[in-house]
C-alpha cells in the first residue's frame, strides 16, 4: 500500500494553490492540514520544514510548466514561433482558471529573494530552465528565417520570460488578462520584424 | 521647532530601504526603531499601524520616481524616446546603488496583492501613474514620427512599465543589471521599427 505518495501530492497541491494566492508568509500549515484532513505528523514525515515544503511546491508547479512546454514545443504541426506563443497562451489559460493570480515563480521570487537564498536560487533556476527550453525553439525560428538572422535565441528567450513575468504581475494587480495579451502581441509582432 | 516631520521622514527612509531589501513580512518595527533611535511612541504618533507605514513608504518611493520622471521627461534638449529611456536608465542607476534589489512596487505588489487590497490598489495606482506620465512623452514621439503612426502611447507605456518590472524581478534574482539593459534595448530597438 503506497499511501505516502498521494498524501504528499495532496499536501503539495494544496500548498501550491495557497502559495499562489497568498504567498509564503501567509501560508499556514494548520490551514493546509485542516483542509486536507492530514495529520501534522504525516506532514513532517514528508517535509523537513516549511521551507522544504515551499521548495517542493515549486517543483510541483514546474512539473505543470514542463508539461505545457512539452505539449507546445513538441508540436511539429506548428511553426516554431507559433509553438512558443502557444505555450504562453496555455499559461494564460491557467491564470484565467485561477482568477489571474499571476505566476508562482514571480510571486515567490519577489517575496523571498531578499531573505532566502534557497528560494532566490530555486526561482532563478526555474526561470532559466524555462528560457532554455524556449531558446531551443527560438533557435529553430531563426534557422527557419522566422526571426532575423543574428537573433540570439537564448537572450530572446530570457527577455520573453522576463517580460512575461512583468505582465503576470500587472495581471495579478488588476485581476485582468490584458497585460498578458498585450505583451505577447508586442513581442511576436516586433521580434520577427 | 518642527521636529515631527524629520522624524517621520527618517522612519520612512529606513522603512523603505528595509522593505526593498527584505519585503513587508520581514519588516520589524523594532529593527527600525533601534536603528533610528526613535521611540515607539513617536512611531505611533506618525503612523496608525504597520500597513499605514508601508503605504506611506511607497509614497516616499514614488516621490523619488516622480523626481526622476521630472528630470528626464521635462528635458526638452532630448528627443522624446530618448527622454523615456533616460528615465529607465536613471532607475537602473538607483538599482545599482542598492545592489540590484529590483523595484519596491514589484516586490510589494507580488508579496501583498493576494492578501491586501490596500497594497494591491496602491501598487496598481503607482504603476498606472508612471505609465500615464510616460504615455505623454510617447505621444510626443508619435507626433514627431519617432514611433509608427497608430501607436497607442498609453498601451505602449503600460507595456514598457510591465516589461521593466519583469526585468527588475530577474535582475533581483540574479543581482545583475543585464536583464534591465536587454529589455530596454529590445523595446527601443523595436518600438520605433
Amino acid at each position: 500500500m503506497a499511501a505516502t505518495s498521494p498524501t504528499k501530492q495532496q499536501l503539495l497541491q494544496q500548498g501550491m494553490a495557497l502559495l499562489l494566492k497568498n504567498g509564503y508568509n501567509y501560508l499556514g500549515l494548520t490551514e493546509i492540514l485542516e483542509s486536507t484532513g492530514i495529520p501534522k505528523g504525516s506532514f513532517y514525515h514528508h517535509f523537513r520544514n516549511k521551507e522544504d515544503f515551499g521548495l517542493q511546491a515549486i517543483d510541483l508547479y514546474m512539473t505543470g510548466v514542463h508539461a505545457a512546454l512539452d505539449a507546445c514545443l513538441d508540436d511539429r504541426t506548428l511553426p516554431p514561433l507559433r509553438r512558443v506563443r502557444r505555450f504562453f497562451e496555455l499559461v494564460q489559460d491557467s491564470y484565467q482558471g485561477e482568477g489571474y493570480l499571476g505566476c508562482l515563480l514571480g510571486g515567490l521570487g519577489q517575496e523571498l529573494s531578499g531573505v532566502s537564498d534557497a528560494f532566490r536560487q530555486k526561482v532563478e533556476e526555474c526561470m532559466s530552465a524555462i528560457a532554455g527550453r524556449l531558446a531551443t525553439c527560438l533557435d529553430e525560428a531563426v534557422q527557419a528565417g522566422d526571426l532575423p538572422a543574428g537573433t540570439n535565441p537564448q537572450a530572446h528567450a530570457e527577455l520573453l520570460v522576463n517580460c512575461w513575468e512583468g505582465a503576470a504581475l500587472r495581471s495579478r494587480l488588476r485581476r485582468d488578462p490584458n497585460p498578458l495579451g498585450q505583451m505577447l502581441d508586442f513581442y511576436f509582432r516586433q521580434a520577427s520584424a
